[in-house]
């Protein structure tokens, strides 16, 4: 099976000259979605993964079909005001201004190996973002997945000192 | 096991006279976030589910795992402009003003029996939307299963004529 007949490639999306990588018809086929997610499966029991993190809102499409296949939790970084109960926050860079990741302070216990999952490494600002989220609640960053990388944004080398796993490259 | 071991209560949040259930200790703990999918995978065989769909974002933290486990397709239901490609949309009521709830318009083929998930049943809104969006593309929704219903909030009353799965009442 080859993935990338999966995804939906969208010229000029969000803006002129951009190509948009869109995940969606992996996710509605069936057969795609599963294989994609048992990739990850196999690498994550590689790395002995103990929880697994994912960014809003499509870090949780990927990251959580994986947590429940391992039998281990899930666990959110979402944007400032969506999480209920006691955060720490970090502040990251965008192409404009900037925006605040939040995560729960009982999310990950001190030791924890993590997995952070999302659906496409482009600059790779939130996912250094969700690095240091999980690190300062003491968990181990083992490995960060994604279904596709964008070569051209050089997001990799944001994350130079974690191990990536890459299904696709565009 | 108990589930609702697992849903921390807030009072007063989002506002004053709430009690907010959270279901992210459920989903950070392997066990239970494996035994509440695989309550809702039972109940989606019996009905031949073949389609997921849940409102952004705690939809997709159901649903995504159950349509792994089937091996069917799992499809978001979005804020407006948050899908890059041809979408359908639905406005409907919230406390104060109004929201609009998109998919992509080949997310569901025509007959094709769908199952929705979400987090929670209150005022059954979103959930009614997100009926709408499935049934304007030729969807039957043959049930909708979320962990937790709020009994005074009478959601139940605005989707009777579905089929209802709920793991916890409060």
């Amino acid at each position: 099976m080859n993935l990338k007949d999966y995804i939906a490639s969208i010229p000029d999306y969000p803006a002129e000259g951009v190509i948009f990588r869109d995940i969606s018809p992996l996710m509605g086929d069936g057969a795609a979605y599963r294989e994609a997610t048992n990739r990850i499966v196999t690498y994550a029991r590689e790395k002995e993964v103990e929880m697994v993190v994912g960014p809003e809102a499509r870090g949780f499409i990927i990251g959580c079909p994986v947590a429940y296949e391992l039998g281990i939790g899930f666990a959110p970084a979402r944007k400032k005001g969506k999480l209920p109960r006691e955060t720490i926050e970090v502040e990251y860079a965008l192409e404009y201004g900037s925006a605040v990741l939040t995560i729960h302070k009982d999310a990950i216990k001190p030791g924890q190996k993590v997995l952070i999952c999302d659906d496409l490494l482009a600059t790779g600002g939130t996912i250094a973002a969700t690095i240091k989220l999980v690190e300062q609640l003491g968990g181990v960053v083992v490995g960060c997945a994604f279904l596709v990388e964008l070569d051209d944004l050089k997001g990799r080398e944001k994350i130079k000192d974690y191990d990536i796993l890459t299904l696709m490259n565009f």
